[in-house]
């Protein structure tokens, strides 16, 4: 019942089409709408990037995760699309919605030393800001960094032929999630590991800098909407499809599924707020991001490629499945996020 | 009952303190924190300036204001600061957070075109944002735009035997509220003129730019909180005090105050929300300042001096009287705000 009237919901994505379609068009728009981050031409070959997101509590913050865990997460979700797009964040203002029940001194100091310790993770500081009241604990963030014009990786760009490559293994955040809403089994150390995963989220920031230096991506996005999402996306940009032959299953995620008689595939691919990279590499560099990565301390996985053919597909023992497109949408996943507070 | 429970919350600049306490300063920070706006420095005499500020439907929307009009509000908000630092907006970025009930098509629509009117109405485009749900209208703005190093009007520059300046009359929009409030008295062409500015305000962003090409202005600061609170904010940041001497209220007010016998100096001093900038001009360039206003299609008036004695001073009749620090604060007047909506 409840899904039957979540279904007339519309969803962020289609939200965010609707508006841009009343938006006058910038001139000359550097980048173009529908990507993770915007731009502003500064001339000289220099772009002013700029980018918000929101954290709201009620769908952004699992159980068990702490204010201060929560503002750090708005951080990274954040700079985990510069990452991708291979761009240093330089400053951020933070817009903080603050609920009554949580206006006290402590959890105001816990909200700063989580948003301080974020931007300093990645190097960057938070210069401004402004405070209201509001029924949730929202969290916006507004990042600015400066990129040079040629080296933002886009979604546009995949061409057939081309590697795809993620920079980690997937599905911890989903199996993490369980663990967190449903209390599933796992032993201690890989509860820790796939918990973490949800509490303390990384953005690639290291590794997409050092992708953006080799001119070897031809696309990219993060994983913060699922891989399977992010593989849709980077197709539906750049007019291209996808053999996925190799599935990039976390070892963690493995065991927990099997311990769970949870589908291995589901987790990895239909998850959510998994800050990975997943990118497309002319394979003529492929060496040269692979090391590019590796010598800042990362990996670069192959798990398949580009085709001219406009379809998602996953090989598994030479036979072709469909990769859907869903994965993790706020608005429509809303049913699922309500379960999770 | 209500006040005592209430006088227990943080307001918005205790909570502000709290969070810039727990930030690492970012080096050589070209504009401190506690002004309106940040800035990151370009190098070679340029800043990127950056500023967000959030509109929550249940403190900043009061009745009778249409989506539409809260959207184009909030940019109208968010420039005026801008405006009074002197310096033009480029683009702005949107994060939205959106009510289960407000989610649909016409809704969205009338958000984004009211966003979109806003933008355009200050030459300003919309290139990029984000949308999540929550309980309350979140709008949460972020504005970029580059200015000249030494043109940016600081909080922090009056100096003793500087004239105090205003670009309008003020008291119309809490007579404004009042009236869209308690249906208080007014003729048919007064209530317009209030109602209008509470419902459709106006950032002085001509006046604020022609301003910042004359530097004759040693600081500004916009209204947003009320004259008397712009006033102490600005004595604050200069370490100086205030004499006026020619109350501006406009003749709208004073009408309105008398049909409804209320006191037209607290509607001019101590109302908020409403976009006027206050400055304070170097007395040998007072001429030079007027004119490039005038030649916008402004006008500024001059209700006062800048005294070296740190009090905020108000003289009627030749006899003085204590300008009170007090003013539109979200948090403290929320039990005012609750009325409102």
């Amino acid at each position: 019942m409840r899904l039957m009237k979540l279904s007339q919901q519309l969803g962020e994505r289609k939200i965010i089409e609707i508006i841009q379609k009343h938006l006058d068009l910038m001139p000359k728009m550097p980048i173009p709408f529908g990507d993770d981050i915007s731009a502003y031409d500064l001339g000289k070959g220099n772009l002013a990037v700029l980018k918000t997101d929101m954290l709201v509590d009620k769908t952004d913050v699992p159980p068990k995760m702490s204010l201060w865990q929560a503002a750090r997460k708005t951080v990274v979700m954040n700079i985990s699309d510069f990452a991708a797009k291979g761009i240093k964040p330089l400053t951020i203002l933070v817009s903080l919605g603050l609920p009554r029940k949580l206006n006290t001194k402590d959890n105001i100091e816990e909200i700063a030393k989580g948003l301080n310790a974020g931007a300093r993770e990645y190097n960057a500081y938070i210069i401004g800001g402004d405070t209201s009241e509001s029924s949730d604990l929202v969290i916006s963030l507004s990042l600015f960094g400066i990129a040079k014009k040629g080296k933002v990786m886009l979604r546009s760009g995949a061409h057939h032929g081309d590697i795809v490559a993620v920079t980690s293994f997937f599905g911890k955040t989903s199996a993490g999630l369980k663990i967190l809403l449903n209390d599933l089994k796992a032993s201690r150390k890989i509860r820790r590991v796939l918990t973490d995963s949800v509490l303390m989220p990384k953005a690639r920031l290291k590794e997409g800098l050092a992708l953006s230096q080799t001119k070897a991506v031809t696309a990219a996005i993060d994983s913060s909407d699922g891989l399977a999402w992010s593989l849709h996306e980077i197709a539906k940009a750049s007019k291209v499809g996808f053999l996925i032959n190799r599935l990039p299953t976390a070892k963690e995620v493995e065991r927990f599924a099997k311990d769970n008689k949870l589908s291995p595939l589901e987790l990895t691919l239909y998850g959510g707020e998994e800050y990975e990279l997943v990118l497309t590499v002319n394979p003529k560099l492929w060496n040269k991001a692979q090391k590019a990565v590796e010598e800042v301390g990362g990996k670069l996985l192959n798990i398949g490629k580009v085709t001219a053919e406009k379809q998602v597909l996953l090989e598994i023992n030479g036979e072709k499945h469909i990769i859907e497109a869903r994965g993790w949408e706020h608005f429509k996943n809303e049913a699922k996020n309500r379960k999770v507070l």
